[in-house]
Formats: C-alpha cells, sequence, structure tokens
C-alpha cells in the first residue's frame, strides 16, 4: 500500500513527531508481517527516528546539526541553503521499520521525526506498506 | 521472518559488529531472494555498515563521532546525553541489506556494526528478512 | 530483481549522479508497486539522495563533508583514509526508494547520488526492486 500525508513546517529548522500519521497508515494498510519504507521527497528536509519524551532532545537535535553542518563562506549553491543540503545528506532521505501484528515495531522511546532544515513549507512524506496480511 | 538478539556493550561508545548474528538469522530464514532489514530500537545507539578488517577503523570512527558530534554547553535534554542522540541521528537506525542466494549481499569488506553511544548497555536489535524462497 | 553496475570514479571526492541507471534497472525489473533498495558495497564510498539541479550542490556537498569529517591526527588507520570511512558511515551505505506505477518516485528536485570519498576507483552498485507486477 502507498499513502502520502502533508507537513506545514513552521520554522527554518524544525523536528516535526509524524509517528501517528504512519502508525495509522500501516493499519489502514491491513498489512501484519513486513515493513514500512518512510520517504522525504525534499533535498532540504529528511526523515529519522529518536527519542519522543523530553521536548528538549529535538530541541538538542536542531541545535546539534545547526553546529554540526553550519553554513559555510566557501558555498556556491545560490539558493544559500547548502547547509540545509547538507543536513539532509546527514539524516537521510528514508527510514524502514519493521512492521509486527500489524503495528510499527518501535522501541519505547522511539518515534518517526520529520526534520526541517529550510522551512517554513508545505512538505510531502511518502509511506509504502510492504509485507503478508 | 522477524528475529532479535541482545547485544551487551561495554563502554559509553563502542562499534561491535553484528555480522555473524544478521547471516545466521537470514540462514534461518529460508529466505533466498529478497531483503534484510536490521532495526535498531533505541535511542542513543544506531546500526550502520563499515569496515571489517583492521580494528583501528571502528576506533578511528569512535574518535570521528566524539568530534563531529561533541557536548554541547547549550544542550537542555536533563538526562546529559545529547550527544549520543545526535551521533544516533547521523548514523541512523536501521539499514537494508540484499539477500542473494540465501547470502547477505556484502562487499568484501564490510561488516554490518552496531553503535553504542551511551553504554554500557544491554541493546536489542530487530532483523527482518522479505522475499522469496 | 537484483542487478549491477559499476561506476568510475575520478577524484578522491566526487559526487556522481546515478538516477538514470536506478530507474532503468526499476523498469527493465517490470515492478510495478514495490520499493527499489540501492546498496553500495564498499566501506569508502556511500549513497544518497539530494538536488540534482544546480551543480553547485554536489559540488557544496563535498565541501560540507570535507568540513565535517575531516582527517584528525589521532587517526590510527594504517590505510590513511579514516575520514573517508566516517564519511560513510555519515551518509549510509543503503538508500530505499518508492516505486510506483513502475517509476521511482522521487521529488521534483532529487536524484540519486553515488557518494566517492577515496577515488578515483571502480565501484559497483547493487539494486534490488522488491514488489508486484
Amino acid at each position: 500500500m502507498l499513502s502520502q500525508f502533508h507537513v506545514q513546517t513552521r520554522s527554518r529548522n524544525e523536528w516535526r513527531c509524524i509517528t501517528d500519521d504512519i502508525e495509522r497508515i500501516v493499519r489502514e494498510s491491513g498489512i501484519g508481517e513486513g515493513i514500512c519504507v518512510v520517504f522525504v521527497p525534499h533535498t532540504t528536509a529528511a526523515v529519522t527516528i529518536n527519542e519522543n519524551a523530553d521536548p528538549d532532545v529535538p530541541r538538542d537535535m536542531v541545535l546539534a546539526l545547526n553546529t554540526i553542518a553550519p553554513d559555510l563562506d566557501a558555498f556556491r549553491h545560490s539558493e544559500g541553503n547548502s547547509s540545509a543540503h547538507a543536513k539532509t545528506a546527514l539524516v537521510g532521505p528514508s527510514v524502514s521499520i519493521i512492521v509486527h501484528k500489524g503495528r510499527l515495531l518501535l522501541g519505547t522511546w522511539q518515534g518517526i521525526w520529520f526534520t526541517e532544515f529550510d522551512g517554513p513549507r508545505t512538505r510531502t512524506v511518502y509511506v509504502r506498506v510492504l509485507g503478508d496480511r
């Protein structure tokens, strides 16, 4: 099953939890045992999995990535958002999650995060659930 | 087929080779042609693929990641392990490997590494093998 | 369907667009709805997805990664290419892309990039397309 949904981001850099959206899609797919591929079709935003408990974690992650991949004077890309492209290369465009008994097999503290690096924008997320009923 | 196994890490930061565990699970799955998704259900540990020949490579990788994602004074997360969360975002929670003729299709020098960033802890790894016999 | 092809890189660090190669393999697979796993069987090269429009983007990404993961005096690996191994850990060995109506479901600006960190070399890329006709 293939699904998509939209995320409206509000800041230049923002981590938005999308676990509930993905969980709903897995449930609607009727797939019991398989995998779920979450794919972000953008070049200045990405997707990853990290703690979804203390809101200071996504806040610290924005700070960490700004520090790891800052704007560099030597960048030439005329849109001026090469640091956003670099963060995208570091975090990556897709994650694959195991589906078991019709649910995402996530750890206790894990959430799925849409990571915006050049917002605010209206973004799209694609989800493919693959496997058996 | 879905499997899991445990890894007991011994240091704060440690790369542990888990290729043999994954290879065994693929063999037991009976899948001949498909893919294998390795997933780490933690938020301060990850999984990747890198050289498994010279032990100085995983040693240098621990050093590289400590340098790339150090503790920052501005971090607020009260557990004090935000750098471990940042390393997890950089390395990622899952890898997908091709299965061919019932074996992992890895390159000559590649091994699969469980990467601990906040050990020592007892950790879990999930493995889904998908495909045809 | 499993396929492979070769990439001849020309520089120490180089981003080479391989979208057309992957698109051709997906078409030849006859798979209509599924996923495509692109896997790089090397330990000093990786694969990712990023903008394929302005050539300054891959140029800036080489610069960004050289800055993020430089050579460190404390590295011990005797081949002297630990920074290439570190870049590989950051970018990752595989990407999973959704296949829909027999095509890669990429965003408007996205291309698939083979990222060389220790060239020039002749490299291999493995591709598995999984799903239904």
